[in-house]
């Protein structure tokens, strides 16, 4: 299933990739960091602080590149794009509160630093200015889109805290939930743009395709990660996700292997830190890694699969790239 | 600035305030309740539970008493009133979870029954929700008006928050504070119902200027219960604002009265809760009471003053006794 023909090697940079779209998406960041600029002045410092660590602007950079391919029209895409960025940055301030996470992007937290209170309450606040966003797009299919995903997320993220330390689980709840914590988010981000930009149903339909599924090569990549990786490079510690109890698909690999015996059942059995260590060995001397990559690689391919039906535009190469970029992360 | 003429005697009980609406109100609450047949059977039984008490309705009901003086269109205010009806809830699920409460309406909080992160989550959800049926009402101004408004109450709260056991706010931080936390919702509810009933911007006007005072009326007075109310009535403990270190109106009158030594300074001084009693004691054997209820008049006049403007019919009269229920409420 191997349709990456277009791929340019080495061309793996994101700056590269985004350079169709950089001066607006140095436009969404300009936006972002407007929303700091508010009356009180201590709330101000505390968005400053959120906005000024924007991660890799993944989701608005989709959201233009998306747009591009069609009519782009900046006055709806750069609100959009925005508005899916302060979505993403509200559901990870609630998601940290939750977890109790102490760092993030390889800085504090907003829970660790003003307490869980006010992680609740700044996470609200941006949903309310995501939503702002959203409106100035004058478009109810979008709107309602984006109020659907928020819908699933949080209702993924419920399944995922009480899905904590249960053993019970296979593929398909997995893929399941990360379709709602991640995928949705990439969905909502590539469709708003082929929908802003007046783009036909068929379209719309592929690039809804190309979200679902590079969302779902893309948490896939991020649980390798949270194996394979350094505290350093993620801004996390690693093995963040087995001291949440989360199961993600390294892990469930792992207990396929050696259903008897095995850290990762050990450790949602006694729920004793002991095992995270043995657990991230079981995955890293193993081929599991490998396999993670090439199942990633399975839902990258399904992603662009019809891209070809595009036209042929430096756009429409940025998101070969980008689905690219996001399976070779880490490798 | 009495300018409740229309008043009728003893007719202030809700039923008949809302007869105009009632058959759309009773269609409000079972849209409501649909938002919880959802897939995810245990967390249906969540939503059920949240939504099988809904209060009094106050805030659907002024989108449909507002909407019902201009271009009355089902189709359009239905999906307004249970819209505003969530974000209330969504915002009272994240305000227990902040103010680690135990009852709230008479029933058990979901922080107290399913723990803060379900509280986080489920508001969340219902956000999601509100949402998605604002975008129902195909309209960008009200579905701007939404957010905004959900940003003015988040922040609101993180004020009241961040200013507890603050001795040192006075009325016009108190009047900013309870516009923000509860008149904005009572704007965002009368307003909407005009807007989407075509009603000419003067008229909107009108309902804004009605929702904003009534909104400060309404919480002067569920304040004053604070003090004045017994665990019972109210669903939830008395002196929890001064036990939460929120100085509202009363307590700043005993302030005001006794400015040296009060048992409201002493409380938000030491945190010590022996004063509670003492504090209310305070507010109850003064004439503070009164003057409370004669502030919150004030603005219900205000609220009122302009209501002559519209046409002289059912629903015009509902919103005067809606009014005249808000703050006869306790007395």
């Amino acid at each position: 299933m191997k349709v990456l023909s277009k791929r340019r090697p080495n061309a793996l940079e994101l700056k590269q990739i985004y350079a169709p779209i950089q001066d607006d998406l140095a436009k969404v960041k300009e936006t972002l960091k407007s929303v700091s600029k508010i009356d009180y002045e201590w709330l101000s410092e505390q968005l400053r602080y959120i906005v000024s660590e924007t991660g890799k602007g993944m989701r608005p950079a989709m959201t233009l590149l998306s747009g591009k391919n069609f009519e782009y029209n900046l006055n709806y895409l750069l609100p959009m794009a925005a508005s899916v960025e302060l979505m993403h940055t509200a559901t990870l301030v609630h998601d940290d509160a939750i977890d109790k996470a102490a760092t993030r992007r390889g800085q504090a937290t907003i829970n660790s630093v003003w307490g869980d209170e006010i992680a609740i309450l700044m996470g609200d606040f941006l949903f309310a200015k995501a939503g702002e966003y959203v409106a100035d797009t004058q478009t109810p299919r979008v709107i309602k889109l984006f109020s659907q995903t928020l819908g699933i997320i949080s209702s993924g993220e419920i399944g995922q805290f009480r899905g904590s330390f249960n053993i019970d689980q296979n593929r398909e709840h997995y893929f399941r939930r990360i379709y709602r914590k991640t995928a949705s988010l990439f969905s909502l981000s590539t469709q708003s743009g082929a929908i802003l930009g007046k783009a036909p149903e068929a379209s719309v339909a592929v690039m809804k395709e190309y979200g679902d599924n590079l969302g779902l090569a893309f948490q896939i990549v991020d649980d390798i990660l949270d194996f394979n990786s350094t505290e350093e490079r993620m801004g996390k510690p690693v093995g963040s996700d087995l001291i949440q109890g989360t199961l993600t698909l390294p892990a469930m690999l792992v207990i396929e292997r050696s259903p008897d015996d095995n850290p990762v059942k050990n450790l949602f059995k006694t729920r004793d830190l002991k095992y995270v260590p043995e657990a991230i060995d079981a995955v890293r001397n193993s081929t599991i890694i490998k396999e993670c990559y090439r199942i990633a690689g399975e839902y990258r391919d399904i992603a662009c699969r019809n891209l070809k039906l595009l036209p042929k535009t430096a756009s429409r190469q940025a998101l070969y790239d980008l689905a690219e970029f996001v399976v070779e992360q880490g490798t």
